[in-house]
């Protein structure tokens, strides 16, 4: 995967992430892309929805699901600004997304290299994992929000 | 925790697991109670929705929170009649929901105690489990609904 490509999908991950900032929501956006093209792209909304499920990643892959009208989103790519919790490693593996890119890791709750590596020694299907894409923007919003909340 | 309620809801996921298997969709269901009230139901609906996300634990679980209007289930008991996979049982962490029982084991895809073991060592905060509530006949109807597909 080109590094061009990865910024790219990754800054638009990031404005999502900003739009999540801006509704008061903890500011994590995604993006999937198929064949170079923008699929689907989608912000935290767990505090408006009143929803666990309304993370950027679920929200990415429910857009993306309904936009090729299938579950099995093979060949797709997720691009996320914070590595998933262990839902969103679930619903990734689930729907056979082929790349992973993320950027800022979660020491608490990451599902990846984090809290719990659920792509070691399971019978899930990992991707292809990229860590660390852009990760100092991803991690100056989340701790930008943080601060504001303290 | 009395035996006769686990036995009462898990025959209403089992309900519900008969519903999924009438519309061709692999037989889970599942309910949460709170206080003693039933709050929701619903079975998977992954191939009728297209979406990896209608699992019958995250249905279940977004019909709760909007009977609640908000996304913490503190307090509520999942029943669902499969062990939950990775994604269910991070939603089901996520959700803060007290107290889970499932039916049959996973091997393949089990996230609690077959697969992977999500609770052991890992940040997530882990529910009281009740493993094996009428696993036979949660185990008898996806055997049943395997057989047919063959």
């Amino acid at each position: 995967m080109p590094t061009e490509e990865k910024e790219i999908y990754m800054n638009i991950a990031l404005a999502e992430a900003q739009l999540a900032f801006g509704e008061g929501e903890i500011p994590v956006g995604a993006v999937i892309v198929k064949d170079g093209k923008l699929i689907s792209s989608a912000h935290n909304l767990r505090e408006k929805d009143h929803s666990i499920s309304a993370h950027a990643e679920i929200l990415a892959i429910e857009r993306a699901e309904k936009t090729l009208g299938r579950w099995q989103l093979d060949g797709c790519s997720l691009y996320v600004t914070l590595e998933p919790c262990l839902m969103c490693a679930g619903a990734i593996a689930q729907a056979r997304i082929k790349t992973l890119v993320y950027g800022a890791d979660d020491p608490t709750y990451g599902a990846i290299t984090s809290s719990v590596h659920v792509f070691d020694k399971s019978a899930y299907a990992s991707p292809l994992i990229f860590r660390g894409e852009k990760k100092e923007e991803c991690k100056a919003i989340l701790d930008k929000f943080f601060a504001s909340k303290r």
